[in-house]
């Protein structure tokens, strides 16, 4: 059995012209406007400035407009929340990404509440995530959402199915291991402290591997027939879970790169996209 | 073997003493103010009137002062949240308990959720769950927080323990993963589409029973040694959990009546204080 492939970049690329279509309509209607991104990059982390950069191409893609904040290495937290504020209170500006991390001296948890609950379209809030884990409006972490968007556009069954989430960060395993209970999954969540951790991952209907450490997750802990989702990237193209073993053996599984990677960005242009309808549509 | 018994009537009557001694500490300190719990109770529901007494007495007997507001049947979404945004600007008023379940033409959710954070002591807010489960401060959801420190009282080892949840409700199981998650256990969630249930549990080192069903999750289905921690209470004195036999083979028990009960309105009510003292204080 070949496992079948969640081709995350052809879902992206697919999902791409459809947003196209919607930011058309939308500039159609309301005389050229489209929903604007307001990225925010703090300090000069090369890995950062191309992830931003990577975003604002996105949005250009689809015809959407981006608003770039650079603000410098030494920001202090007060500055970052005054700008946050002002890109809150501004109409035209419809998501509010900030860039994770931020410089040390910035309290980065206070920065990332202080977005507005209806433009958190990177789904990095308290607020935001208290409010999917309880069934009510809110945009999905960027991350996990794109994850259960690819289970779901190949028809992955989740009800009654046993998932087990490696790794508990704010915007990984955590919103995953609850976007997974909403699904109606049972859901295990796995981390540094566990223990007889191959023995749990032994029992994954679905596997997610949120760990951040090259191949950490070995493919004999993983059994037979199950779907394999890999959130890690790594130097030398791999994940967080040995994958290659695991192409005949699992039901379904995410490359590296081209899985769960372009959903990311793909989530985040979506969720913008759905804030600009609500405020200009 | 014998299970230790968690009492919970104990622990919560040693916390009254303890809360007695700071209530009137900052009755001392500040010429006679206490915290203030205001009680919201809607409709006439003789369960939860009861519930609301038991909670303006439990005040009672700390030296604290509770502030009823009982609200009529027909009470509507728009008249509980303008009683509760009254609440939230009175600077009396130290927190704010909205009694579930309200009638059926409110949006409970809604109410819940107009509750300002730092009155949120019965911990019912999306806002304070996401922030428990970020692990940033807020008050936690009564019953798992008084879960929780009921096992801490008892030095309950969680680090790298396996913690089953059965239930997912948003203010007793969700909130009582993530609380486990944070102190660091592996967890898992199971509810009605489980597969397996009894195989599931039958790994649990922590079980916790928060299903609402009387004695469903049976006592062979779980191991010898376990910490069984039964958050239901049924007619006749039984809760989620077939207790019995667990009373020679669990490592820990918390008993129906006496164990998991008492604790959250004693969570409620330590919360309270906590909230007085730091506005009063």
């Amino acid at each position: 059995m070949s496992a079948l492939i969640l081709d995350g970049k052809a879902l992206a690329q697919k999902t791409e012209e459809e947003l196209s279509t919607r930011v058309a309509a939308l500039k159609e209607k309301s005389g050229g406007q489209t929903p604007i991104l307001a990225t925010i990059l703090v300090g000069g982390d090369p890995a950062s400035a191309t992830y931003v950069k990577m975003k604002g191409n996105a949005c250009t893609r689809i015809g959407m407009d981006s608003m770039k904040v650079e603000l410098p290495e030494e920001t202090t937290t007060e500055e970052l929340l005054a700008k946050i504020e002002e890109l809150n209170a501004n109409p035209n500006v419809h998501g509010i990404l900030l860039q994770h991390p931020v410089p040390a001296q910035i309290d980065e948890r206070a920065c990332f509440d202080a977005i507005a609950l209806e433009k958190d379209v990177d789904g990095v809030t308290c607020l935001g995530f208290g409010r999917m884990s309880m069934g009510e409006e809110a945009y999905g972490c960027a991350t996990p959402k794109g994850i259960m968007r690819l289970l779901e556009a190949y028809d992955i069954e989740l009800e009654g199915k046993h998932a087990v989430v490696v790794g508990r960060s704010p915007i990984l395993g955590k919103p995953m291991a609850l976007m997974l209970l909403n699904a109606n999954a049972t859901v295990t969540i796995c981390h540094s402290r566990t223990q007889n951790l191959p023995d749990i991952i032994k029992q994954a209907d679905v596997i997610v591997g949120a760990v951040g450490k090259p191949e950490f997750i070995k493919a004999d802990w993983i059994k037979d027939g199950a779907v394999v989702v890999d959130a890690g990237y790594h130097p030398g193209g791999v994940g967080d879970i040995e994958l290659e073993p695991l192409k005949e053996r699992a039901s379904a599984l995410t490359p590296v790169p081209g899985g769960v990677g372009p959903m990311t960005i793909n989530t985040l242009i979506y969720q913008s996209v759905d804030s600009g309808e609500k405020k200009i549509g």
